[in-house]
């Protein structure tokens, strides 16, 4: 830790023009020719945003890379090493070097357009040079803008992210398998699932159930269906034990049928959502009610966290469907639809989060949408627009802008599709698979109509073995994965994140989209269906390949291979890396037997957290730092906390090459 | 004519609220239960728009019909006889029928929503009875609602055209057909397109030259490149003599090396497009700086139309392009870019059309952008999009909001899909083939690499046979279309209209987009492409197959199979066809050989219009009507002005059945 380098802006403050007008307000920044900029929160479809115009509002579908997204925050970085953050809830506009302003010497001709003999050679894109970056902000009456300095891109990262409150942590049994179970089992179906994951070796620490579990849904009552769920505390109760979190899904639009209705009736937006209250969010007396019934009523009783659905306006992306309030509602607080569109998922989860903050009790939820600030919330966006292209893309695109992406797996086009989806679902910050619409898991059929009638594959059980032997290799990687979350809260440091922010000087990392980092030492590339093999860029060092070891020199592209049981993973040379034992699941009772492997002679040391995995009591400064090192053919292990019974046993010192 | 019976609101006036605040305007219109609505421009991708949120902006891409459009009107007509134009240049969001608002009695609990075991029960598109549409206008500081009444939908329309001045009423010429040739064609080859045509008895009246007839394009110089066009007035003359209109690509945005570009310069918006200026066309002087230039230097060569490329903000839709200024633009009138955008197509027309009616010399315009009020203007839209359904589709909704519209034939995956295109651009108001990145006709090779390989099809030459047998269709059919255009500008009935305006008591028609009225007596129902027959919907009365006769009683649906020089075209019972033998190209001497084609016995009067067909002479009476009447087995004509030679000589009376 320590404290950061100090960072220098490449031009002046006063260079920054703001103007306000009836209209809203303008912000001109300056922008070098060189720059290349990234962020504006969970982008799809784009990545390095110079050249492109923005508009980063909340929303399911990306809609020709318009800029529209899950967590639309109006914030980006630069690789010369700094960090611009709008702070509005407006719908903002970032001209990102696409403008040219009239000015007095704006008089020489330009060159003669040629023929345009083809549609191509008319809709290539004529980038200008333009030299700022525009942010347009109707309705704006004045903004505030935080300017966040690096020197270099990662510390500008760091430095947002502890801004921010610090990464979140997620408790270590988080960092297992989350499986969602069909929208209408019931509770013994619920169950049988959680069974099954155990009479057969599959990894998995949460079990979520979909709508159904409500007697209402759509708006939510946030009642047990009794006929469902007879008795779901005994539910909560026998499936804790067998080592599974529940996970209930809602959304936040409240039903007369719900016992919260009433009370929030005065404090919701004058427009309903499928019949339900909008709760007024910004009102803190309103997340209070809402927080508090969620208490009593679920995680008092055991409930471990929430996916809260619904709150990112996805139909704004389409004219036919009624899934939100308009822009134009009014809430008692005193904002409007539009800002609470922005705002409504990072306000649903400072509501739910608070919840287990106050009861000091670690989760990870899931959620629809999020915003600026956020990376202290211990949130998991997901989607569904399902492009396996676009989801590992946002894996890169989530750590500029301080979020945790979930590429969740659903049904399959084909095998092939499904393990290369479990590859990277197992190398994504959480791992999940989502059957809400599926009777039996997707490994045993990937086809959603056979799925549900029952007809499982020829091939059922060998997908399965392949399946079970990703999640027990993502089992190996909590560890390491622990750790760099660990790094998150302490350093800022966002655990996954695009090859840009560790190599800024790099160019030919600018515009990799589909390759990112996981922690210090690892490099993901994942592929998508039908590819067997794929080019894989690796940053200047030596690198390996981690399934068969191969070296590679960095600073080049290979086509490389990876199998479906293979991980689409290289190393960085120097690295020790631990591995763990392979667990089902994590308790607090959890012991890891690691295997460290060595990667290259100069081994550079690396570090395990250990906390109790589960509480808060880490921000109190309760924790260990175990270090690993290897010199001299030696492995050396080191411990802040000596007095801690340390969650990890190092077995093995296993040398590469 | 003579005055429009009295309508009635089906609500009262003080119903309708208005509600300003500081993020702009909300008006709430009431909406009964069985009300449909159509209109909001020419909407691409929807039809009925109740139950949709519509935000017409203007735009070529419709997204997912969110109702971006080339002509983003903010009118709407309703079926219960009344239409509501919201008067803004905002960004205006209409909810029709599609929000809930909370109120004391909303707390009954809505159904349990059941299991949600699909995605497609999920996205059902669950529409509320809500009773109202609301118009979301941020940043408007009040608003001017103008209201039409009907009684009929029919009379709504024919109200609001002639409150907009009365329809356009292109010249006779401009209801042949046109064709643009390929954009780098020089003076030489665009003659010898044009000879081609007259040598191969295709008719055409409009040849289009594309943008390479200037010195620069991107953005333009308005000055003929004479390296490919030597002698442009030679040119333009030459081909006159032949019976052909040149018109000229351009766009409004002014390179530096224009002759207007110093003039426009401190009358232009504050960002360039492709380096050129943004003429205020919001301020008179720029706009007559604009006309008065075109006018010296083309119109007055005899320059007989443009084709007003790119004013539509077409990048809207796209992160990735830069074609066109900012929604912050600021203009020296006053007005900014968001406003600016919504009316630049319709001040662009403004400017153009001027010359023209100056000149007392009518033309039909291109133009990719238009909005409200646009009744009056000769210009016809064209788009991008392509897509066959959406162009036959948008035919109909052009007739909700005063609107012409003009679905080109390009390049084709078929035969089939070319002859289909072909058909609908015959039955369309403006018949035009745009070869704007092709070498040859479409009809001499349909692939568009290998047109411009010049391999040209087997079949090239029975192919032409085939589109000629349209094109001449065409050409008997126009003055019954100049018929139609004259009702039009006089009584305001829309020339292409869809059926729900004829027959708005007939709930069958509610959501039929792909079928249309042409006049008083035609319905046409184009085939796209691979479609050898298709259902077609026949209002009430009986109604006959324009190619075999064959008679169908309404109110019913039916199988029909088209053939590909077939017309998919249905004449209602008790009409006098007038239809013309073929001419390849319109002067102002033609006169036309007229056959009546009576289906049934009981015939209602028709009527033909007779002006010079060039200028606004008919605006100031100048015109005569030519009945036709058919009784007792023989047929009548009367005549208004007799002392005009007539344009018609009416040949045959044909009786069919």
């Amino acid at each position: 830790m320590g404290k950061l380098a100090n960072g220098k802006l490449p031009f002046e403050l006063s260079e920054i023009e703001i103007s306000v007008n009836a209209r809203g307000t303008v912000v001109k920044i300056p922008l070098g020719d060189n720059e290349q900029l990234y962020g504006f929160g969970l982008q799809i479809g784009s990545f390095n945003q110079r050249g492109l115009r923005k508009k980063p509002v909340v929303n399911d579908n990306p809609l020709n890379d318009l800029g529209y997204t899950h967590a639309p925050s109006t914030f980006y970085v630069s690789t010369k090493g700094y960090g611009i953050l709008i702070n509005t809830s407006r719908y903002t506009t970032f001209y990102c070097g696409t403008t040219n302003e009239l000015r007095d010497d704006s008089s020489k001709p330009t060159k003669s357009f040629g023929a345009a003999n083809s549609v191509e050679d008319l809709y290539q894109n004529r980038k200008s040079a333009s030299g700022n970056v525009v942010a347009d902000i109707p309705g704006a009456k004045g903004i505030e803008i935080f300017i966040f300095e690096g020197p270099d891109l990662l510390t500008v990262l760091k430095r947002y992210n502890l801004f921010s409150g610090g990464g979140a942590l997620p408790p270590m049994w988080a960092l297992g398998v989350k499986y969602r179970v069909k929208a209408d089992f019931n509770q013994s179906q619920a169950g049988a699932v959680a069974d099954y994951f155990r009479k057969n070796h599959i990894p998995c620490d949460v079990i979520g159930l979909e709508p159904k579990w409500q007697t209402t849904a759509y708006s939510c009552s946030y009642v047990w269906n009794t006929q469902y769920f007879p008795s779901p505390n005994k539910f909560i109760d026998t499936m804790y034990r067998k080592g599974f979190k529940v996970n209930l899904w809602e959304h936040a639009f409240v039903n007369a049928a719900s016992p919260l209705y009433h009370q929030l009736k005065s404090r919701a937006g004058n427009y309903l959502v499928w019949n339900g209250l909008v709760p007024d969010f910004a009102d803190p007396v309103a997340r209070n009610l809402f927080a508090d019934y969620h208490k009593k009523t679920f995680v008092e009783h055991g409930i471990y966290g929430f996916k809260m659905d619904e709150c990112d306006n996805s139909n704004l992306s389409f004219g036919s469907a009624t899934w939100s309030f308009p822009e134009h509602s009014e809430f008692p607080s005193g904002i409007d639809g539009e800002q609470m569109h922005q705002v409504f998922g990072l306000l649903y989860q400072k509501s739910i989060y608070g919840i287990f903050k106050d009861m000091n009790k670690r989760t990870l939820l899931d959620v629809r949408s999020s915003n600026a600030f956020a990376s202290s919330y211990p949130a998991a966006i997901y989607s569904d627009i399902y492009g396996h292209k676009d989801y590992i893309e946002m894996i890169g695109n989530s750590g500029f802008s301080g979020l945790i992406w979930s590429p969740e797996v659903r049904e399959s086009n084909s095998v092939s599709d499904l393990m290369r989806r479990s590859q990277t679902a197992v190398l994504s910050a959480q791992t999940l698979y989502n059957s809400w619409y599926l009777q039996h898991p997707p490994w045993l059929q990937i086809d959603k109509e056979k799925n549900n009638r029952g007809e499982l594959m020829d091939n059922a059980k060998t997908v399965e073995d392949d399946v079970r032997k990703l999640l027990n290799f993502r089992m190996s990687l909590i560890p390491y994965l622990y750790n760099a979350f660990s790094e998150y809260y302490l350093e800022g440091t966002p655990p996954f994140r695009a090859l840009v922010v560790d190599y800024p000087d790099d160019k030919e990392v600018y515009n990799i989209a589909d390759e990112y980092m996981i922690g210090q030492d690892l490099l993901a590339a994942p592929l998508t269906e039908k590819a067997e093999e794929r080019s894989v860029y690796l940053p200047k060092g030596n690198w390996y390949d981690f399934n068969n070891n191969k070296k590679y020199e960095g600073g080049k592209s290979y086509k490389v291979k990876v199998g479906y049981t293979d991980l689409p993973l290289f190393v960085k040379e120097g690295t020790i890396l631990p591995l763990a034992k392979p667990l089902e699941y994590i308790t607090p009772q959890s012991r890891f037997e690691i295997t460290c492997n060595l990667y290259g002679s100069q081994l550079r040391k690396t570090t395990l957290f250990e906390d109790d995995g589960t509480t808060f009591n880490y921000q109190n400064g309760n924790y260990g730092i175990l270090s690993l090192a290897y010199t001299n053919g030696k492995g050396m292990i080191n411990r802040t906390d000596k007095k801690r019974k340390s969650l990890y046993n190092i077995k093995n010192w296993n040398q590469i090459q």
